[in-house]
């Protein structure tokens, strides 16, 4: 079986209406989401996950009625009934049901969905590197929270896309700053430091920035500085490179029609592509905790 | 009966669970919707909803594959079968279903949900005016789109309603401006002129709001000014008030802990309730367009 669902409590094809007309998931983008990738059917860095899922509740006050063993659950009968080995487990909670009011009613019954997919790694756009575009950033200006108002990555891509472009990178007008990209977090390498944005409310600060900036880049003895950035300095860096758990690292080698120094992927990134894959090896080699 | 649904094609109780896990809607907020409301059976403003629906549509590159004749079928149909005489139609069409990728597919299938509800107007906030509270306007930065990307009205009617205000007014800090009300377009009155918010990418421009911009404040000789108003400017008004097509014309007697003026409804604000009543009136009274 290639790709199956769970929702509220059912395992159910991935084609299956389940979803209640009055959710307010489904008319107010009133939920959370997180996405794990899983490799050799083991799910990466799932406690992390975890952790944000349960900060973005927090954050819109969405109340914590299931527990995390009963997601982790989950997560493994989806492996274990799909036989997917390779993939990414998506998962997102809605703040429950209730006849249409922007103000949430005093009970809410949260809805969780789960879904897993046979996803590959993006490995060409790991080797060759990709080319991203300059979009302007109009999301909201809570970035920081994975929830479901995703309206400005979906145009972002539509438009990045039309310029021939893999990805969209976000550019805040209004600030003059690079804050991430469409779906990833965003890093140059200048001076031999990483530069990337702040972990502040206009990103969404990944589980995979989080290992480059805390593991991997202080093993490999490189500074990370957290700073907004301008275009030109993002442009006139030695290298760049998107971190997400769906595509792990993923070198940029050009920004609209500017090549990122000579256009091909730069050796620290290339360095903390392979430190990351060494890093998910030995953390999915540890024993689960319970 | 008191309520029912159109989903797809199909009319449904409410409480259906009948929308596909990978809608769209449901993962990113990846749709629009509208509200009209229903006076002794019949929708008020049809033809000016349904304009503002497909502009929706077109700002997110939503393919119209629906007919506005269909849609008015579906909602005559739903007010005989309920004998809901006087409610809200609430009507969201998603770009439709795609495993999920921020990037749509190439063909989309839209799909429409259409709710009736007996919503009754607040006749009381009418006549005693409401307070409201001031709260930072956190939106994307498209609201003139009105898509289902409505978190930052659910965080802020959540906090107006902490400060005991019935509605939340949105105040754009970076830009020291008031620009409009949780789910309604803003007005105040001074020097006997009416301000409001310009109708540009900061609001959502109501069907309400341009009647008594084009209609209501020309046949009572007064003159609308659109300019973006400062938070001091508003609590110095001598009237205030919100529109929109739920609740039609609602005073604005108090901001906060600052009544406006003597903390009563205005007098012009009242001069223009009543000439939206007879507006309705009058409307309605018209034979029907095909």
């Amino acid at each position: 079986m290639k790709e199956l669902a769970y929702y509220d409590g059912a395992f159910l094809p991935l084609d299956t209406y389940a979803v209640h007309l009055e959710d307010r998931g489904f008319q107010f983008g009133d939920g959370v989401f997180e996405t794990i990738r899983v490799y050799d059917g083991k799910c990466f860095a799932l406690k992390e996950h975890l952790e944000r899922y349960r900060r973005s509740m927090r954050e819109l006050a969405i109340p914590i009625t299931d527990a995390d063993a009963e997601l982790v659950g989950v997560f493994y009968e989806l492996i274990e009934k799909t036989e997917i080995k390779d993939g990414i487990i998506y998962f997102q909670l809605t703040r429950g049901t209730s006849p249409r009011s922007y103000l949430p009613p005093k009970i809410n019954l949260p809805h969780l969905g789960v879904v897993i997919r046979d996803v590959p790694i993006h490995t060409d756009w790991q080797e060759k590197g990709i080319r991203a575009a300059l979009v302007e950033d109009i999301r909201w200006l809570r970035c920081d929270i994975a929830s479901l108002n995703l309206l400005g990555s979906v145009l972002a891509a539509e438009e990045a896309r039309k310029k021939n472009a893999k990805k969209a990178l976000f550019f805040r007008k209004e600030k003059n700053t690079v804050t991430e990209g469409e779906d990833a977090n965003f890093f140059v390498v200048k001076d031999e430091v990483l530069w990337t944005h702040p972990a502040n409310e206009m990103i969404l600060s990944g589980v995979t920035r989080a290992i480059v900036k805390e593991k991997l880049a202080p093993a490999l003895g490189l500074t990370v500085v957290e700073k907004t950035l301008t275009p030109d300095f993002v442009k006139g860096a030695e290298e760049a490179f998107f971190t997400n758990t769906a595509d792990e690292i993923v070198p940029v080698t050009m920004i609209d029609r500017d090549p990122i120094a000579d256009g091909a992927p730069g050796q620290i990134t290339k360095k903390l592509l392979a430190a990351y894959k060494e890093h998910v090896k030995e953390e999915l080699a540890k024993p689960m905790e319970e």
